[in-house]
Order: structure tokens, then C-alpha cells, then sequence
């Protein structure tokens, strides 16, 4: 993204009474971002905009504007905006997805299959421990641990995934630069450190209540899966599910005592349909197909988006309809060894891209024929994938 | 039923090689049970029965048949035969139901909505403590617990039953005079006392292995619905509960923590479909629109067994095609009042047979007009039944 557009980006994001789903309209409407924040008032008006947000395009905060610029021009800070093929692709799915997203340390674990683990604030000593079991196990088994950097269950899953050496997402309600609450600063920055910080807000932006839904929205839209793993009757962890539901992706609920309150949440999920379960290994195996199913989808859409620019050192060409998506495995199968490899490594190797990569590892790593640790994957000893049928499905899909 | 053809049932019973599914099919085949007893060889073999059920009608051991005539002389011991109308409705529309029940007590509560509450032999403290606080609240809701005689939650929803001062039927594997576990001889005089003991062996059968799952299969039958506590992987209970679920009742199942081995068979039965309960209540509405279309369906039946000899000293005459089943409730208004009622001066009152009352009762009671207490009815005051809409299409169907 060049620098005109990042600008426009940062001004229409700050904008008064523009959302997303109002940005994106805008988006369409206009073909760019930076004809969005050049338009005429009269234009905008046209186009839907409220008053305030005309007013402020015509004259905004520059000093503030700048700030935006400075925070994002600082290293490891990114803004992943929807008119981009960075932006990850299940949130894009989602059905009210953010316009943009501001991240703190690395972007590629969004393009990473992502396990949800949601729950209360306030939760019995059994939950912070199923939370801080599940999450390891999960991250080990190449998930990305994603969750909302709030107390209890949420601060325990991202702990648990940092302390076993793997990724974790944070999606914040803040603005990228604060911590709500603020004595998980120390988490957050271990988090943008090993992870990743995310937010639809621009920095500065202090904790508002009409916020913590949205944020519970993207949480549900990044991850291929939500676990609730305790969660009172009325609880943000029921609307991330229910996001996660609608968002057609899987959502699962630990069942609990009758006599504990914070079970109530999930019990309600089960009998909406949530899949009840006991064990990690259980989450792993429904979400293999569902994640299969969804890198196809994804493959096809970032087929579209790959650019040859993307491997200057290789001998990639395009390929033609004949060879398709086999020749693209093949490609990768013979990149990938026993000895673990970086990402962008393979995308020198096979000529394709990163966010084409990821969906290709996203199929292999569920199938078991990819190990992936601390962002290398390497292919694994198994004879055999475990899903052989799910995978014939995927590829003939 | 006349004294040949208790004689001819309990010889039938008592031969070799004949369950209850192939005296049901030598009773259809031969028309009645005492020409089931007095076929010959030839006709036996042709309706298919095994050599050893033929030899052992030929010749009999009359010592052994003359003390299960004693036992059955016995007071309130009772042989329930389905040829009669007055075996269980619920169980005759069961997929494999017994040909024969014998009773020790008040076999008028097999025709009572019965709720099954069953579980492990050895469960937690939690689960004894949950079994009686639903067997408890359930009983007091009109219901009547049923149950296996076994240790742990068995005998736990037995005893809170009686304890409340209701009705408990206990149906069991061995013969109706012995007890398995024998030291819950106490529990067993004392559910004979107040509800009722059921068995499809005749006396002095001894508990034996293969008798369980068909002891099962007649608590499924009997009930409304299956309630599991606590259960194992594999259990009996679970084999209860699927019963239950293939004649089409509804199963009930609670939740546990995901470390509790005994939620393990709960957790598999609410993944198989049975409703996540947390509380009695929620039983009762679910069992509500489900006992009315039984009951619905049960006075189709009895309708047909009516006769006018039942109500010997009312003015019952045959009703009329014009006055149908709304005469019936009208009638059985007008005979209950505000003070409890035993059954049978209902009966006297409307001219209708119990079996008919029992069902219209059921029917009352799960919408509250009526209450049950102790085998009496009496009318609520509430003003408006619960469930008008299901009643009204129970009244339609």
C-alpha cells in the first residue's frame, strides 16, 4: 500500500460516524480509498455519509493524523486494510466484517488456522485451569490461540499458548497502543512480541462499551472455531459464539456442573447446538474438514490475488489450467523438509505467495502431513494423512 | 383374566427358550394364551416353538407352577398380561416390549406418566445428591419415579421418592419376591409398600447377566422419559436411555465437569440428541406436549376396552359420536373437586374405568389443572391451564 492510501486509510478510520460496514460502502462506491477521502462533500453526502464525517474528510485533526502515521510508521506495527490481499481471509468471510485492522508484532498469524478461546471475566479456579489445558494443547497442535486480552479465561488462554512457545492473537477493544485492562500491559506486550495485537480502532482509542461487541465479532471472524470454556448466562462469550455460529464456523462449549453458574453459558450454548466437548484432541477433529473446506475456498480467492512480483528470486511462472492445484502441492511438498522452514523461505522455494502458503498449510498441518512450530513447518513422518477423504473433498472442491 | 388362563400364562412364561417376543407371537398365532398352553406338539412346532418349550408344556413342573400361583394369591401381588387392557399402555407401544409384568404392589401406578431416573452403581456424592433432588421434585410434580432397584443412583431416586411420601415403581432383573442388591430388602418391602415392585421373571428367579439390558428395556418402556445422572462410557444406563430414545421418549441427560468419568455417559448422550437438563422444571415442560399426545393416543386405545360393567353403580351410558371426549372431560370435571379423590370414586362417578382416568389425568395434570397426591386428585385453582395450545390439539387429535 502506498503512502497516499495508508494516509486516506488513517482519515477515513477516524472519520465520526463512519464504521465499518459504512467504510466499506464507501469503499464500493467510490473504487478507492484515497477517492473516498478526496471525494467532495456533495459526493459523500450522496453516497451516505453523515455530516460529521464529511466535515471531518474536509478538515480533519492533521496533528492527530500524524500521530496515527507515527504510530504505524514504528517497527513491527501494520494496518491491514479490507481492499487488500492481506487482509485475513476468514474475517473478510465474516459476516460484518471490520474495514481495517490495526496490529501490533506479526500479521501473518492471522493468516494462521485460529482456535476462539473465550470465557468470563470472572470464572472458578476448574475453568482457568481447562482454559490454560485447552489453549496448550491447541497451540501445540498448531492452532493460533485467539482470544480478547480480557481477565479470567481470556488472559489464561493467551498465557497458556505464550508459556508453551507458541503464537497468540489478542483483538483488543482498545486502540492498538493501550491495554484494557491495564494490568495485563506486561501480557499485551509479550503477546505483540510472540504475536500479535489486533484492533479496529486507531490508537488512543480508550475502552468504550459499545466497542467490546465489535471486538467480540472479529474474534469470532478471524478463528476457524470459538471455544467457551465457562461463561455465564449473559456474557460477551455467548455473543463471540454467536458471532462464531452465524459466521458458519464451528463453536464448541465445556459443559460443567449444573450447580456452577459459569456452566449456564455453556449449557445454553449446547442446547443452541454448540458441540459439546471434553477433550482438545475432539476441537482438533472437527475442525480438520471445516478447515479444509475453508482453505480450498480461500486457495481460490488468493489464486486470484497472487502476483508473480511476490517471488523475485524464483523461477515461477504462471501456472496454466492444466497443472492447477496439484502442481501448486507439488511445489510445496518439494520445498518442505524434515528440517523446519520459515514461511517466506518457501514462498522464495515455490514462487507462491505467503497468504496462498498459509491456506495450502492451514489443509496440510489439519491433515497431519505438516508439523508447524513457532511459524517453520516441516513435513512429518506420517505414512499416511489422516483424512484422506476429507482431503480428496477439499481437492476435488 | 379367570383362573385357566393365569394358569396357562404362568406356564407359558415358565417354558424354556420362550422370551417375551415369541409368546407374543404364539399368542397372536393361537389366539389366546390357554390355546397357547394346550397346543399340541405338532401345532408348537409349527408355530415355531423350540423343542424345550414343547416338552415343558407337555409336562410341567406343577410344584413349581402351584407356588407361582401362591405367590400370586398373595395380596397385592398382581400378573399383568398383554392381552389385558390393563397391561401398561406405554410399554405394549414399546419396540420390544415384555409379554407379562408380575407386580408386587399397586399396579394402578404403571399407568401413571412415569419419568425413569437411572444411573451408575457407584456415582459421586454430587450425583446421589442431584438424583434425589430431581427424583424429589419430579415426584412432587405429579410424577411417578421409576427406576432399577440398583445401588448408587437407583436406590438414591428411589428413596427420595418414598422419602417425599410418593409413589416409586422399581423394576428388576430377579423374580418379584427376591432382591438384587439383597441388602436393599428394606427398599424393595418399602417400594411394594407405597408404589410397586415390576418383573418379567417369575418368582425365584435369580439375577442372571443377560437379564439386565430386558430389565432395562421395561423401565424405558414404562416411562415418559429417561433422566441419566451419572454414568460411565459404558453403562446400563446408557442401554436405558437408547431404549428410551428408540421407543421415542424423550431421554434427559445432566451435564458434568469435563473430569468427572461418570458425565462421560451423559456427555455421549447429549451429543447423541438427548436434551442438556439443568433443572427439573425443564423436564416437566418437555415431558408436557409429549404426555398429552400419549395421552392423546392412550384414550384411542382404552376408548375400545371401555365397558359399561366398569361403573356399576353410575348412570354411564355409551357415548353418543355428537358428545365424543369433550362428555368425557365434562363428566370428569364435575367429579373431581377441591378435595383429593381417590381413583376408583372417580371411576364410580363418571363411569369411565381407570385406565381411561388415568390417561385424561395425566393428561390434566401436566397442565395443571389437576394435582396428584398420594393416588388422589383434586383440581387446582389455577385459572388457566399452562399449555392451552398443546391441550387443544391433544382435545383435536
Amino acid at each position: 500500500m502506498n503512502d497516499d492510501a495508508i494516509d486516506a486509510w488513517l482519515r477515513v478510520i477516524r472519520a465520526p460516524g463512519l464504521g465499518s460496514a459504512r467504510i466499506r460502502q464507501l469503499l464500493e462506491h467510490f473504487g478507492s480509498i484515497t477517492a473516498v477521502a478526496s471525494a467532495s462533500g456533495s459526493q459523500l453526502r450522496a453516497a451516505g455519509a453523515p455530516d460529521a464525517a464529511i466535515q471531518w474528510l474536509a478538515a480533519p485533526d492533521r496533528e492527530r493524523l500524524a500521530a496515527d502515521r507515527a504510530w504505524l510508521d514504528a517497527p513491527d506495527h501494520h494496518l491491514l486494510t479490507c481492499d487488500s490481499a492481506d487482509f485475513p481471509a476468514l474475517l473478510q468471510r465474516a459476516p460484518r466484517p471490520a474495514a481495517a485492522l490495526f496490529v501490533a508484532g506479526d500479521p501473518q498469524w492471522l493468516w494462521f488456522a485460529q482456535i476462539a478461546i473465550v470465557g468470563s471475566r470472572n470464572p472458578t479456579d476448574g475453568g482457568i485451569a481447562n482454559a490454560r489445558d485447552f489453549s496448550r494443547a491447541l497451540a501445540k497442535s498448531g492452532l493460533v490461540i485467539t482470544s480478547g486480552l480480557a481477565e479470567g479465561i481470556d488472559a489464561a488462554a493467551h498465557r497458556a499458548a505464550l508459556d508453551a512457545g507458541h503464537a497468540t492473537v489478542a483483538v483488543v477493544a482498545t486502540g492498538p497502543d493501550l491495554v484494557y485492562p491495564a494490568r495485563h500491559r506486561a501480557l499485551a506486550d509479550a503477546i505483540a512480541a510472540q504475536g500479535a495485537i489486533v484492533s479496529e480502532y486507531p490508537p488512543g482509542t480508550t475502552p468504550q462499551r459499545q466497542h467490546f461487541p465489535m471486538r467480540n465479532r472479529v474474534i469470532a471472524g478471524l478463528a476457524l472455531g470459538t471455544l467457551v470454556v465457562e461463561a455465564a448466562q449473559r456474557s460477551g462469550a455467548l455473543i463471540t459464539a454467536r458471532e462464531a455460529a452465524e459466521a458458519g464456523r464451528e463453536v464448541f462449549a465445556l459443559p460443567g456442573s449444573i450447580h456452577n453458574p459459569l456452566a449456564r453459558g455453556c449449557h445454553r450454548l449446547i442446547r443452541e447446538g454448540a458441540a459439546l466437548v471434553e477433550s482438545a484432541p475432539e476441537i482438533i477433529e472437527a475442525m480438520a474438514p471445516r478447515a479444509q473446506e475453508l482453505a480450498a475456498a480461500l486457495r481460490g480467492r488468493l489464486d486470484a490475488a497472487r502476483t508473480p512480483e511476490a517471488a523475485p528470486d524464483s523461477d515461477w511462472t504462471a501456472p496454466t489450467a492444466a497443472d492447477g492445484e496439484d502442481a501448486d502441492y507439488r511445489r510445496l511438498r518439494a520445498a518442505l523438509g524434515h528440517d523446519p522452514v520459515p514461511i517466506d523461505v518457501l514462498a522464495q522455494r515455490t514462487g507462491l505467495t505467503v497468504e496462498t502458503l498459509s491456506s495450502m498449510l492451514i489443509l496440510m498441518e489439519l491433515d497431519g502431513r505438516v508439523a508447524a512450530s513457532h511459524g517453520r513447518y516441516a513435513l512429518t513422518t506420517r505414512p499416511e494423512p489422516r483424512h484422506a477423504q476429507h482431503r480428496a473433498q477439499a481437492e476435488d472442491g
